[in-house]
Order: C-alpha cells, then structure tokens, then sequence
C-alpha cells in the first residue's frame, strides 16, 4: 500500500511515455531520447510495482510474498532482459552492480541522512540488519567466486566459465529460496521484499483483473522503452566520448530504476519508520544481486548472448565497499545522519573513480 | 570422553587398514586405493585422538590442554608430512586450506544446519565467538602477508621468500601459544582445543600404557597409510584428467581428515550444545591454520622440500570468505539453520569454482 | 593537559637538536645524522602539541577542537611536506601509511598490551569504537578507490589520475569535516582529537603569546630538521642496500612521529583511562588518513612535485589489515593483553614483510 500512496504523485510523469515514442520516430537527438526514456520508465516501474502489491493483496500473504521476491524489481529485470537480448553485457553487469549499489549507498544513505536531520538518532531491529549482513556477504561470496577464478580458468566465453557461472546462479536461487522460505516460516511478513505498512484503507484495492491489465500493459510499455533506451547506448557513448557505456550502466541506468526505492524509502525514513526503509533499500539489493543476477544468468542463454557471473575488478571493488560499509553502519542497529553522509559519500568517490575509467 | 562414546561405532571401519595394505601389493587400480586409504585413515585418526585425550585425563589440565592444542590434528600433520617428503608441496597447501574451510564451512555448516532444523534458535557465547573471529582474522593476516608480498620479493624457491615464511611461522606459534597461555590464565578448559563434556564415566579411562601403545600403533598405521595416499595422488591425476591435485588437496584429503570432527560436531549440536560444536569446528580450523601450518615450515626444512607459506589466491579467497561468513554468522551468539545452510552453500560454491580450476 | 604533564620528561631529548645541526656541517655519519635529527623531533613534535593545546585552552572549545583536529599531527605535517618539496613522493606515501598503522598497531597495541597485564580486561565505551571503525573504513575505502583504478586509468601522473586524487582528496576532508561537526553538536569534546583529561591545574597555562611563540619556534626547528632527516635519505638507502627507501618511510620515519601518542597512549592506559588511549591512538591514525593524506594532495600542487593518493598493494595491505584487527578487537568494548599481543605480532608480521620487499 505504502507504494502506491506515495507514487500517485510522479504518475503525471507518464506523459514522457508518448513523448519517448514520438521522439523515437522522429529522430530525436539520442540523449534527449535517452532522458526522456528514462523519465518515462519512472512512473511505469510505479505502475508495475503497484499491480504487483495490488495483487498480493488478494492472494494471500504466502503467495503475495514470492509476487513481491520476484517481480519486485521487475522493471530492472526487463530493461536488463532486453540488453542482452542486444548483445550488450558488459552494460547489463554494470547495472546490476550499479542498482546494488545504488540502492545500499544512494537510496540508504539518503534516508539516513534525512530522517537523521529530522530526528536524530533513529532505532531499527539489530537482529534483521544481521541477517541482512549475512545475505550482503553471501551475494558477495557468490559474484565474487566466478569473478576471481575465471581468469585462471578460461576466456569469458569458454564453456567452463559459463558452467561455473550457471552453477553458481542455481546456488544463489537456492540461498534466496532458502531466506524466503526461512522468513515464511519464521514471521508473518516477507522480510526480503518489501513489506506494506498500513492496512486501513481497502477501499483503494483494485479488482484481481484491474491489477492484471495494469501489469501486463505496464510490462508491455516497459519492454518497449527499453528498447528504446538501450537502443541509445550506442549513439550516446559515440557522441560524448567522456561518457563510458560502463559509466552509463554503472550510474545513469541504476538511478532511474531505483527512483521509486529511493522516494519510498526517503518518505518512510521521514516517518521514522527505519525497520522498513532499511528494509526496502536493501532488500532492493538483495533481490538484485541474489534473484534477477542468476535470473538474468538462465535468461540468457535463451537469447544466444550468455551472461556470466564474472564481474570486472571495479564492480568487486564497489560492491564490497558497499556492503561492508551498509554492514558497519547498521551493525549497531542505530543510524544518524552522519552515517547517512557516509554512505553518500562512498557513492560520490566511487562515481567519481567510474567517470575517470576509460572505455 | 566425547570423542571416545561417539567413535566406537566408526571402529569397525579399521577393517580398511589391512584391505588397502593388501591392495597396495596387489596392484589394486589406484582410485580405489585412494579411497580405501582414505577410509582406513578415519578410524585411525579417530585413534590417536582417542588415546590423547586419554593421556591428557591422566596427565592433569594444563599437560593435556598442551598434548590437546599440539595433537588434536596429528593424523592431518602426518599426512601432509609424509606428503612433504614427496615433494608434493602444492598438494600439503591445499589440504591447509581444504581442512581450514572444510571446518568452517562443511562441519560447523553441517552442525549449524542440522541443530537449527532440530531446535530452531541456537545459543552459544558471544565472547567466546568474537575471540575466535579474532584469531581467523589473525591466522588469515599471517597467511595473506607472505602470500601477498612474495611475488614481489622473489620466486617462492628464492632465500628472502622462504626467510620471510619462516619468520611469519614463528609469529604465529607465538600467536597460538600467548592464546593458549591466555586460556589457560582466565579459564579452568583449554578453548582452543576440544573440550571433554562428561567426566563421570573414570572406569572407561585407559591406562597410561594402554593409552602410549594405542597411540604409537596408530601413529605407525597413520604414517604407512599416507604414504600409501599419496602414492596415489599422482597416478589418480593422470588417469582421470579432470581430477587435478589441486582438487584432490583442497576437497577430497580435508573431508577425510575432518570426519572426526564432523561427527562429534554434529552430534553435540543435536545434543544443543552449540558452545562445544562451534569450539571444535572453529578450534580445529585455527589449530591447523595457526600450529600445523607453521610446524609444517619448519618441519620441511628437514627435508630438503622447504613449503612456504605462499598461498596461491584462490586459497587466500577461500580462507577469507569462509572466515568472513563464519565470523559474521557467529558474531551475534545465536544461530539457526539459515545459517548453516549459508555456510553449506559457500563450500558448494567454492567446491564448483576448484573443480573448474584447471591444473 | 595530559599531554604537557607527560612529555616533560622528554624535554631533555632537545639536546638532540644542537647536536643533529652541528652534525650537519661537520659531516657526520648519514644514519648517525638520521638517528640524532629522529630523536630531536621527538621533543619538538612534543612542543608543538603542547603550545596547540595551551592555544586551545584559551580559544575555548570550537576553536580548541579545530586547532586539535588540524594541527594535532602538525610535525608529521612538516615533515611530509618537506618531503614533498624533494620529491620523495614515494617515502611520503609510506610514511602516511606507516603513520595510521603504527598508530592502530603499534600505539594501540602497546598500550593494550601493557594495560591488559596490569588490570586484566579493561573496558571502553563500545559507541565510539563502533564510530571510529566506520571512519577507519571510510578513509580506508577512500584511500582505495585512487590506488585501485588507477592503474587502468592512467600512469600516475596522467592528469585523470590527479583529478581522481583530487576529487577523492576533497571527499576525504568533506568527511572528515562533518564528522568534527556531527561530535562539536552532540558531544561537548571533540572526540575525534585527544581530549584533555584533567583540567584542575589551570595555573599550568601558558600565556597567548607564549604559546604563539613556542609554536613558531618548534615549528621553525621541525621544518629545519625535516630537511635534514630528508636529506639523509638518499645517503642512507645508498650505505646500506637492505634498508630500503620504502622500509624507512614505513617503518623507521612513522616510529619518531608517533612517539608522543605512544608514551601518552601507553601511560594513559596504565591509568586504566582506556576511552582516552583508544581515542589517542585511533584517532590520530583517522587524523593522518582523513585530514594529513588529502590535505598534502593539495599542498603538493604548490611545489610542483604532485601528490597523489596512488598506494601500492602493500600498503593498502598493511591498512586493511590494520583497519580491521582494530575494528574486531575493540568491537566488543572490552580488551585484554591478548588482543594487545595481537596488533603487535600484526605488526611485527607486516614490518618483517616490509623488509624483505625489495626496492
């Protein structure tokens, strides 16, 4: 519910949907189309994420927690999706790593930073942020073995370093079944995705078929603006020769699939509700690094383009710093706004450092 | 006393010795020697342990926490010695780091997972566990620093090299031996060693002399075994070309090696008592990191193969990440089966990535 | 105060000074020069504390705490300055690194040990500890970010390599900027310097100009024995091809500038006053890295020899190595002469290593 409340207000920002098809028909300059494309793809990740809580509402807590483990970052999952159906890898890695990141250091630390301006020094459970540590550390492990041990192992291409990736992805859907399952079992809530705050007002429920055609359009305009963005890629990176694909995918892609985390997340926090803004934040993360990663992994391979796990050096580097950090400052399950600050600004030095690679 | 109630039903597995003696003068295909040889060390090893802590009951706390902290991984020190004299120095570091996260991660995964399924929450000492992340950290530090510096120095044959693995062997017997001391001073058990449970039961003590044959006999047992063993290694590698030695070392010799530990582990944790199954998985992992690892410098002086404590990286990755979750998991004093299934799952993940290494 | 009282004693080593600027026109021995300029600095590095903190007293605490936050390394300031200005980037570099883990395991750890053996477990607030791993890892990572993407950036002194250390440098004070600012507003001392303990003998203050003039004529003398302790280096390395310039600047050059906050930290800890000792050796260390490191990045520019925050593996070894023993070991609030023991043999271990580097 949480979600759809706070949204309705960007949804003015569906105009950019028609204004993104027009331009791509009438050919607009590619990084104007490229922002427009973006902006466009705000409001309809809303619409996506919204359908989704709509329906899990109706079926039930069990049910309507795997709706959310999986389709939670649906959006995500689609634009990726259509990279790799264009071949372009390296841009899909990048993504992902941008959108953990993003979410632990962006996402997190602006809500740290706000509510601790507000109020100061604000509590939430010490025992969730342990298990969230842990998973942080287990996606770690599981990205960072096919990374480190490929090189010695083969190219990129060879069928072993496939074969480790794709036996690493089936664990890492074991790991995030297993949490699920785990969290099913042991409260009433799935604490992995996001959970719904206020129950009160059922008058807005939509009907089981309102919530199927907003998805399944909402899906279609969000497959095809994909392709519209990632067909942008190129004549973008051709034309600013300072912007790198990997910078593109590392920082640019990410924020604009994270905006509703971001709004959310900050307005919760405003609310001093920082059990579910640390959770939206990383569990965003989470279901990123741990589902739609391996997800992405067996996608692949139906397009003939196949994904590995095996991320380069500087995407190890960024999400083990924002793990670890994200790790130290919820350890103690309080926050304050300078632990805000410091998430932000691990982001702007990595920003920075991606900016300055070249292609 | 532990050891003992729970080996017994593992004795009858002695029946391997003579089948591998015989097998080795008969030309038995050398897989299944491996694994005759292998099943006949179980038993063995079980033995020594069994008559140690039998002379420890007879000589007092503080000589039996010493012959505990030197002899609790004998079988494991014999093999890699007897693997040293081969010149199979690759091999011995492997099996360093095989029986370091084996540990970690497969026993105290597997008692974790288990007792959790059985009691759901499970408590242990959370001081206890923090000075034993403490000392992972420690062992691992002393591990990385001439793994990491050695590339620079020299090659691993050179003088500074082997000068440098022999001064950091030292610090860590020093190490080993201060935390020894330390328990010793603050508590009446020795915390790095195995812990007996139950001291009610005098009348199964054996005597002094029955404890010093049972030991020498299986010591000789243990000794003409491993070289059986690893009379293996090499053949095993050549006909099954998708075995390397490296494998062999890092995952099949440890899991032998660990079956002791595994079983009792396992065992105390069905029982709920998480303090003593988290002491003998961690406290056997820190015994071969931080005692046999470094005795095995110095003892390989002796002949003329000097093993360095040159890890190659895909080791170091795997001690840190089984350190790291192990610590992590641990840190908050309570456990459950999540996390030993995250436990089990790092190994199967780091298993993967060893099977794809090539030689 | 606390600092006055105990230095007192070391003034005597002010001879040194006559001696070290006599040698130098009398041709002494380079080393014999080295040693004598080493212990000179020793008192005056002692003076220039003392009259910043006499300044503090009269300036009240905002600008007590700034003047502390800024010049409480002022003398390892200078020195790396006019290191700078000869262009012995490289020792500077070591001597920053050696600085923040001589701090953390030198300092920290003799004081940890000695107070651990007199009063057993000693016990400090487990906040500030937590806070100060956080800034250890943010200057951790913030030293990271440079050195790791440089090399696929650029040769060091590639213009995008300089802009990324600046951009991280900038980030580096902004940090460490709103930290002073988050402690003046929530507690009344400025935990990240040495707080005064003992304010009863304020008959012991010097007057504003005395003050003013003790710090100019320290600092003159600093400047001019940097320059001979510099210029002793070339010769040095050249006499004695096992010392190497790297081993002197990590090792040897942090030893002398850390010699107050050792005797201080150590004293202090024999008192059992153990917040102050963690915060005197902790917190200079996040001195070096967050204020000294960047703000000689800057300084650099203005003698052409430039800076930057490029590290080599080994010394982003030694921090984190460093950074994370400290964050276990004083993560549960309560040390003992074991956890002492155990920075020291880190050290020990790292130094060893740092030997056998060659040049």
């Amino acid at each position: 519910m949480q979600k759809i409340l706070r949204m309705n207000k960007l949804y003015w920002l569906l105009i950019a949907v028609p204004i993104a098809i027009i331009g791509e028909f009438t050919q607009m300059p590619p990084l104007t189309l490229f922002l427009f494309a973006c902006v466009a793809l705000i409001p309809l990740a809303g619409l996506i994420g919204e359908s989704t809580e709509m329906l899990s509402e109706r079926t039930g807590p069990r049910i309507g927690g795997l709706l959310n483990a999986t389709l939670g970052n649906a959006a995500e999952l689609i634009i990726t999706i259509v990279a790799i159906k264009e071949g372009l890898l390296e841009l899909v890695k990048a993504s992902i790593t941008g959108s953990i990141i993003g979410n632990l250091l962006l996402v997190l630390g602006a809500s740290l930073f706000l509510g601790g301006l507000k109020y100061g020094r604000q509590k939430f459970d010490r025992v969730r942020a342990g298990q969230n540590s842990t998973m942080l550390l287990m996606a770690l492990i599981a990205l960072a073995i096919p990374s480190l041990f490929s090189e010695s192992i083969g190219p990129e291409t060879s069928p072993r370093v496939e074969a480790l990736s794709l036996g690493v992805a089936a664990c890492m859907i074991v790991i995030y079944a297993l949490a699920i399952f785990y969290s099913f079992k042991t409260t009433a809530d799935t604490p992995l995705t996001r959970p719904s705050v206020e129950h009160g007002h059922a008058k807005n429920l939509w009907s089981l078929r309102t919530s199927l055609i907003v998805l399944g359009v909402a899906t279609v305009a969000v497959v095809f603006l994909s392709e519209l963005l990632v067909g942008t890629v190129h004549p973008i990176v051709k034309q600013f020769p300072f912007i790198t694909e990997f910078f593109l995918g590392i920082v640019l892609i990410p924020i604009v699939g994270n905006v509703a985390e971001h709004i959310v997340g900050v307005q919760v926090a405003l609310k001093n509700q920082m059990d579910l803004s640390v959770e939206i934040s990383v569990g965003s993360s989470l279901q990123v690094a741990l589902f739609v990663a391996p997800v992405l992994v067996f996608v692949s391979l139906l397009f003939g383009h196949p994904l590995t796990l095996v991320f380069n050096q500087f995407e190890l580097i960024a999400m083990i710093a924002a793990s670890v950090i994200t790790a130290l400052v919820s350890s103690d399950g309080e926050t304050n706004w300078l632990e805000g600050a410091h998430l932000l600004m691990v982001y702007v030095m990595l920003a920075l450092a991606f900016f300055f690679l070249p292609a």
